[in-house]
Parts: structure tokens; sequence; C-alpha cells
């Protein structure tokens, strides 16, 4: 789970990497690097455990180039350090190569071909950029011919994103990807790589797709793409539309505050991009249709997708009538349930990148199933693989940990079940006002952001000592118990739970102890008394009860009463102070609240 | 969550109050008492917080009856205490009451009724008793009218099994049930009423059914049935046929090592049961041919059921082609999801008797649904409702921490799915020699009971210091997972998560740390590779990995090593050193293994 970019061409090549980097530090930040090459006998290699700050505070004046790669890094083999950072050199120092991926047959090709090579780390990468040195030099090969026989040589359940250098072709990046996303950034009078669109957008918005399996060779003035076979490919750039400055925190402390701020703006704006008006949902009618052939649903998602997955299959249920499981996308990829006979798939991913969720829909396409993601990134590789998509429009999500677009998600779930319903002639459908309802929900999430001293006072009491917590819920409120336990892990460490609070009991009531936090979020009628007991069930044990309610439920003792929405729609609502507890206690705690330890944004290895 | 017992007519009342008590310790242990009435004017009430031990030891000589009632309380309303424990009485000493469930609407009596009383106690139960005192003295009513108008008043969402003494008629116990269990038992000479049948199974193996909504008047010679309108019900009594003594735990330290030793004789027992002299599965061909028209399989089960209920679906839908859901019982009771057309109810439970179970049950009858029970207690609540049993006959089980229970319903889940694959005339269920493998079953557990030693050291030194830790594995390794995390949270109080390997990156990795214990269960080809490396991730971040890994896919660093079985039924070996490792741990902390605090066996409330 790394970040890649490279340039050829350009001589603010090591601005246009750090520039890159930085924006690709959502995927990991462990420890960073660069490698450029001035093409005029000098090269330069500098590698910095921590932040891409790190990196950059190191870089002297004389470090520059007209061509470089640098890489961001995620640890997944060996311990976050700077031998073990990217990018990784052959004994030679002849070549230099970044990767995102893991390679599954790493330690295999290092006994075949390597056992006579000392190697300095303990990675993957080390191993494909020695294995490079090792062909040219032993076999007398090209360096593409020996690039090429590396390719081939591994295996065919890894995943990768390279770029090489050559120091004797100090033009050329060479390129190829399998399941781990990249892009070609085509600029004037020079051309880029990276692991997303944003990484390249301050220099350029017109890019080239890579197909896995394909090799590409970048130089200033030219893109050429090929097969492993030798077989060119030919391929149109495409534009993207999206403002590189939508991405500055601007006042905020942190990007998490501003997204949990704006997700007003973005119900807004979703009612705007999905309703006409008349208030009538509009979704691309060739999705409709095709769903409507559907006998089953399968969402499939990975945190807290998965988490606004559980909350979309009620809706769909509800107004569609089909029935719709949701699956956590690594568990679905190596286990897949006995389906029905006509599914239909949606995939949710902010990034629309998780390599788990893409795994799936490789198998989904090989099956020729239709399917559907909901994605925040236009262009994005689910979004390009799938049938259809439909956006997200959250703007750019930079923290982490993810708010605005899990009630986008959410929010465009239930448009999309409000059309499918009228589309099947559903008489509840037709009435649900979804249109007023996501305004209602838009002003209930202004008036809880506009509380933010009583939540800071909450998180300070209740939460900034234990070591662990709980929330629970029943039927929806348990979707959004896991939703906020996950927050509050993620960010602050404290290990939250989320339960169906008729499961507490079964066990994990044993973990309350005096002063456990216990958070129950009550909205449902029907099951409000039930989770009420089952909080006075843990206050009985010295938990201290907080409760999330729905202002008609509300008694004297709450601790937060959210605004009355539609009963299916409280999600949106009552997630919210879950995000701002879990932002405010890792705050109170002096941590870095939009990069947690070990985490990375976008998870794009397995 | 509670357990009661009531005698009348035998001078051993005390004794045999005692005994039944200490036989329902597993129904929670806050608090316990009992009220016995020599019925020479004399009567005595003994409450004590804490275990059944502390009660007996208050009892002086002098405490002697002819008839009585005790109760052993798991606190729902208010803390645990002696004034908030049972019996409890009205403030003229006349009536006592000891009872088991949640009276939803008491504060509402507690207004309407007896804003002029003064209440002891913060109890839903005082509140039914001083409302039986005021009708009897305001309205001048007979203690049985009293006691039927409070129980019609009593609001039809409460639970409630109730015995009722009256100091004026000391030979007589009034009691009622809804949705609670309780069991009249016919003694030579005397008459008993328990929460199940081993409580009164040291004085007779006679018992008789008490329904909801019958109000039961027991002397020591007559039992009267009558519903609330005065008609009589007459009922046969019947027979359990069950060794008091196989509850003893005989030399072990704890129960619950003693039942994790028994799983292989209850693999053996389970294969003698259910298998004919040619190896061919011996199924009630009702149930299979039942089975064979539906169209979807709902397995319902809470905690460690619903945990056995996942091994199950992958089971059944590989075998007999039929998709299978699992859900969690309290949630599916007031979440139903969109069902099938033909559905099949499988309900999970140890006891028989968990309520949110039998509120499913309850919906799934008044629809007519055709329904299996897999329990342990023959004639329990959820084999008596559903359609049909298949018993685990994995004897009692009185460790809170569920053991045996959990590998024989995955065994006897596998002799379903053979069994129904078999009737479909599914080839592979064929060839599926389950009667071999459950064999080779039996001794790979008995390999892995006979390691505690090093089972102990591995607990010792990687679980005894640190606050949390986690399990991980994918598909049925998973499934393993998130039984081992609940085994270790319950009985050692770490704060242990199970996880889809894949999904700790979204987010859970965040609280991995120095010394974290990351147990890996790895017993899966598909996936092993996969879950090693997620275990890598762990690690670079300073995680403690430990493994479970199947023989076949050992490497020399491996900590734990289980026997090689059928590749659908290595949850049965998997899970066992799990249960060691939770077991050691809760030992070498000082707890009490069989009775972590906050926790009943049986969960018999909502």
């Amino acid at each position: 789970m790394c970040g890649i970019v490279g340039v050829t061409g350009s001589n603010r090549s090591v601005e246009i990497l750090i520039n890159g980097l930085k924006s690709l530090e959502y995927r990991g930040y462990d420890s960073a690097g660069i490698y450029v090459n001035d093409q005029n006998g000098h090269d330069y290699l500098v590698k910095r455990q921590g932040r891409i700050a790190n990196l950059e505070n190191a870089l002297t004046d004389d470090v520059q180039g007209l061509a470089g790669i640098g890489h961001t890094r995620w640890a997944t083999h060996g311990q976050p350090s700077e031998t073990n950072s990217h990018p990784h050199y052959s004994n030679d120092k002849r070549f230099y190569l970044v990767h995102n991926g893991v390679i599954e047959n790493y330690d295999q090709l290092k006994r075949d071909y390597l056992s006579e090579v000392d190697l300095n780390s303990q990675t993957d990468t080390e191993v494909i950029v020695q294995l490079v040195a090792y062909f040219v030099k032993e076999n007398q090969m090209s360096t593409k011919a020996a690039f090429l026989k590396v390719l081939r040589l591994i295996s065919s359940d890894s995943s990768y994103a390279f770029v090489l250098m050559d120091r004797e072709e100090p033009e050329m990046l060479y390129v190829a990807k399998n399941k781990s996303p990249l892009l070609i950034g085509l600029a004037d009078g020079y051309n880029m790589v990276g692991s997303d669109a944003i990484s390249m957008l301050k220099e350029t918005n017109q890019f080239m797709e890579i197909e896995d399996h394909e090799l590409v060779m970048v130089t200033p003035d030219n893109i050429q793409l090929e097969d492993f076979d030798g077989q060119e490919h030919h391929r149109d750039s495409f534009t993207v539309d999206m403002d590189a400055n939508a991405a500055d925190k601007g006042a905020y402390p942190y990007y998490m505050l501003k997204e949990v701020d704006e997700q007003p703006a973005v119900m807004r704006r979703i009612v705007s991009e999905y309703f006409d008006q008349a208030g009538n949902p509009s979704v691309d009618e060739a999705i409709l249709a095709e769903m409507a052939k559907a006998d089953h649903i399968y969402i499939i998602g990975a945190g807290t997708s998965y988490h606004a997955g559980l909350v979309g299959a009620r809706l769909l249920e509800k107004y569609a009538h089909i029935p719709t499981s949701v699956n956590i996308s690594s568990e679905f990829a190596y286990d897949r349930p006995l389906l029905s006979q006509k599914p239909f798939f949606i995939f949710l991913s902010q990034s629309g990148e998780t390599a788990d969720s893409r795994q799936v829909l490789v198998d989904v396409n090989e099956h020729q199933w239709p399917s559907l993601t909901l994605t925040n990134v236009d262009k994005s590789t689910l979004s390009r693989e799938a049938t259809f998509t439909m956006l997200l429009y959250a703007g750019p999500e930079i923290a982490v940990a993810s708010t605005k677009a899990y009630t986008a998600q959410i929010a465009v779930e239930a448009v999309l079940a409000k059309a499918l319903g009228m589309y099947l002639a559903d008489d509840q459908a037709q009435a649900f006002d979804l249109r007023a309802q996501l305004g209602a929900v838009a002003n209930g999430m202004q008036a809880i952001t506009d509380s933010k001293e009583d939540l800071e006072a909450i998180a300070a009491r209740f939460l900034s000592k234990p070591r662990n917590a709980f929330y629970i819920g029943r039927g929806l409120d348990w979707t959004v118990s896991i939703e906020a336990a996950l927050k509050l892990k993620e960010i602050s460490y404290v290990q939250a739970e989320g339960f169906a609070s008729g499961e507490l009991k079964h066990g994990t009531i044993a973990l309350i102890e005096e002063g456990t936090p216990v958070i129950g979020i009550i909205t449902q009628d029907r099951t409000a008394g039930l989770t009420r007991s089952n909080l006075e069930e843990t206050q009985a044990r010295g938990a201290n009860a907080i409760t999330i309610v729905a202002r008609h439920l509300a008694q004297d003792n709450d601790t937060i009463v959210i605004p009355d929405v539609d009963a299916d729609l409280t999600p949106l609502l009552s997630v919210v102070p879950a995000q701002l507890l879990a932002y405010y206690t890792s705050l109170g705690k002096g941590l870095d609240v939009d990069k947690p330890r070990n985490l990375a944004k976008s998870v794009t290895v397995m």
C-alpha cells in the first residue's frame, strides 16, 4: 500500500515528485524516497523514515534532475526503516525501482537466481531490481528484455505497480502494473506516472490508462505501450475534471474536521446531482433496468464502505424488494458464497482503488455479471471496470478516517433504492420524499456540527482515559455502532467495539468494568426500549452510559439528542456525533488526527 | 437472566433449594437468596451478594422449612446488592416473590398504583409483589385474584417466570411464566418448580411443562393449571433421561477444562448417534424432505452458536447447494431481512432457552415456516416449539464459556449437510466420508488437549500481560477467529477481537503496538499466504505474531501446529488451542474460569 510518482523531461522534477508524494501521503507514510538523474552524469538517491516532510528537509540544493521516481511507503514486508524504503537499487547502482504491491513469490525468486547476491533489505522490491541487474549482466540482455523476463517470472497472484529507471538511459521510465493502480499523466513537454490522478493534477489534467500486463516506456515526448509479447497497444488519453485546490484544508487544523463539516454541503450536492426539478430521482435507466432483472443484490465493500453497505441493503430491500446481502470484499474474494441465479453487484469504494474489491470485480467480470460502482473518484479502477458507475460527489477525502464518503455512500444508496423502487412501481418508494428528507438531513448535520463544544466536552469527560469503549444499538443503530467504533479505534487508539446490543450479553459484557464508556445509539421506535435495557445492564456493572438519541425518543438524562428524520436515514445523523467524539478524543490525546499510525487511506494491497 | 427454584412438602426444603440454586448458578451469580416457611408460624428470608456459597455460609441451623423459594440473580435493573436481590417481599412481609425476566412497564405500574408505597429496592420485581399486596389489601381480593390481576396488567412485551408465596397459605406456590423458562418437577410426596430440569434432577426425573400465560398452583400433592380466565388445563408429565452426575466436574479444577477434554468423546458420540453401520448418516427423513423444498436456509443463533452457524452455512452451501445465511437472533427478531419464497430455519442453542432465538421462533411459527433446532437439551423450549430437533449429545455444559457445544454444533451441522446432500443426490456429499473424518477429528482433538503444557506456556508468555489481542484468519479461519476472540474476552477479560484478516488494515491495525498479540489461524490452502502476509504487516508494527496452523501448511517458526483433517472441518480442531489459550490466560490471572464476571450461561433475557 504505497504511493508512486515518476516524471521525465522537466527540470522541476524534484518539485514535481515531492508535490506528488505529498498528495499520495494518504496511501501510507512509514518512509519516503526519491531518485533523480540530471542526465549530466549525476544522480541522487535520498530516503528518509517517516513523513514526506522529513524527506523534503533532507534535500540539499544540488539534488536536481530531469527525470526521477518517488515513493511513499506503507510497510508490508519488513519494518519501516530507511534500508527497507524505496527506491530500491541494484548492487551496481545502475537500476532504481519503486513498487506498490506484493510479490508473492519473491522468496522463491531469490532462492532461484540471487543466492550469490548480497541483498541490502528484506523487501520483495529489492529482489525485483536485483533480478533485472542479474539478467542484464549474466544473460547480456537489454534492460527492456531483462525487465520483461522478470515480469514473466512474477507469480500471477502477485500485485505490482513498477517504475524502473536505468542510469544508462536516464530519460526513460519503464512502467508496468498488475492489480495495483497506476496512471500516465501527459504534460506539456514532459510526462508523468502516478498512483492516482490527484498526484499529477497540479501539472496536468490529461491522463492515459495502463492495463494489467502491459509494459509502458515513458520518455519526455512519447508513450509506448506493449503487451509482454511485444505487440504494440494504442490508447486515447482522457481528461479529469477535478479541482486540485479542493484538497486543501484551508483554515481547518485537520482535514477530518473539514470533511465532517462538509457533510451538509455534500448532501445538498447529491440532491442537486441526483434529483430533477420535480423532485424525482434521476438515475441512468440502464442501471435500473439491469438491477430490476436481478434476484439478489450483492454489496461488496471493506471497512467503512462495508458499513455503508449495511445501511444500503436495508434501503434496497425495503423499496426495491430485492434480497440484498453485504459482503466483506476480502472474504468474498476467496470464499464466494453460493450465488443466486441472477446476481447484481454493487461495489462501494471511496477511492475506487480498493484492491480486495477489485479482486472481486475481476471475478465478477469474468462471469459477465452486471455491476455498479459507487465511488468518489471518476475513472478510478473500480469505476472503469464495472458496468456502471454512480459518483458520490463528496469531493476529495484526505483524512484517513472516512466521514463524508460514508454519509455520501448512504445518501447515494438511498437515491438508488428510491429510483429502483419507483422503476418497479413500488408505492412506498413513490411516496418516499427523499429529496426533502436529504434536505432535512443536511440541516440536521449542520445542527450537530454546530454543537462541537458539547461533543468536545463529552469526549474529554468520558473517552480520554479509558482503554476501551463500546457502541451498541440494534438494526440500523447497530450498523452505525460498528462504524462509530471504527472511527474511535482508528484515530484515538481506544479499543472500541460496535455491538448489536442484544449480542453484548453473549460474552463481551465480561469486559465492562467501572468507568467503561458504553455509547447507546437509539433512533428506532421498535428497539429503543430494548437498547435502553441493555445499556442499564452495563450500568449495573459500572459502565458510564452515553446516549445518542433521536429527538422524539429522548428522555431527561440523554447525553446527545439529534434531530428527527426519516427512520431509515437516521444513520446519516447518528454517525456525525460519533465522528466528532472520535475527532476530539484523538485531538485531546495529541495524536495526528488525519494520519493515524499504521494506516493508509486507500488500501491497495490485499 | 436468573435462576429460580421452589419446593413444597419436604422438610429438606432448604437443602433442595440450595442444591437447585447451585446447579442454576450458570444463569447468573450476582446475588442469591431463599425464603422458607416452616408452617409452624416461622419463616426465614436470607439473601447475600455474590455466589451461592456466600448464601450457604449465612444459613444457621434454625433456618428450616417445609416449603420455600430460591433465586440466583444476574442484574438487569439496579446494581447487584443485597437490597436488590430476590426474593422480594411486600412491606407487610406477607408476600414473597422470585422472578426471572424483565417487566417492561414496571415504572408505569409503580406510578399508577404504588405512589403511596415506599419501595425498598430499584427492581421491577419488587413492584410486582408490592402490587399483589396492594390489591389484596385495597380491593379485598384473594391472593389468587390479586396475582391474576397483576399478571394481566403486565405489558405483553415483558418476560417473566414467577413463583409467589403467601405467608397465610404456606403450602402453596403460585407460579406463572411468559417467555422465560419454568418447569414443574414431580417428586415423591413433594413438588418442585425450577428454571430447568437439571436444577431438580437430584430429586426427580418427572416433569411437567408450563405454558405462557398459565397460572399454576403447586401444593405438595397437586398441580393445578389454569389460563387467566380460570379455564383448567390438563397435561401429562414427561421423563427426562439425564444423569445428574454428568454435571459433576470430578477431578478437574474447572468445568471448562473438563468440557474441553470431553470433546473427542463428544465427536465419537455424535458418530455413534448419527451414523449407521454402513457409514451412512441417519437423519430423520422428514427433516431432509422439508429442507429439500427450501430455497434458502436461515440459521439463527447468538454468541457462540452464531459462530457455529457460520461454519454450518458453508457446509450446507457446499453439499446441499441451498443458499444459507447466518443471523444474529437479537437482530433478526426486530429487523427481519427480506425472506425468500420458501425459507427453512435452523435454530442453534446449547440450552435451547435463548430468549432472543425463541422470539424469532415465535414469529417463524406464526408464519408456519418449517424449523429445526440443534440443541443440547431435549424438551427445552426451542426444541419443543420447533418443527424438528436434532440433539448435540454433548452432555451438560456448565462452564459459562461454551466449548464442547460449539464443536458439537459444527459436527451435527456437518452430519446434516452430508445427509441433505445425499438426499439431493449430490456426488460430493456422497463421497464425503464424514464418519471417518469425525474419527480423525476426535484423534486430533486428543492430540491437542494432550499438549496442554505447551499451550499454558504460550498463554503465559504472550497473553498474560497485554490489554488487547487479535485473532485473524480468512474464510473458515475467520469464523474460528471470532469464536476464539470471544473465549479470550469472556473468561480472561483481554479485549480480543476476531478479524477477517483482510479487513484488519481498514482501520483496526491502528491499535497494534509493541507486543500486541496477533494470533493467525491458517488452515486453508487458498488463503494461507494472504493471512501470513497480513500477520507480517502487524509484525512490521511491533505485534507478537502467534500462529495456529494445519500441519501441511506449517513452516519452521509456527507456534501451534494442529493435525490435518478435511479442509471444511478444520474449525473443529483450530478452536481447541484457542479454548485452552483462553483457559490458561484466565487461570494465570487467578480468575474464576467457569464463572466470569457479568455473564450468565444461558441468556434468557432479551
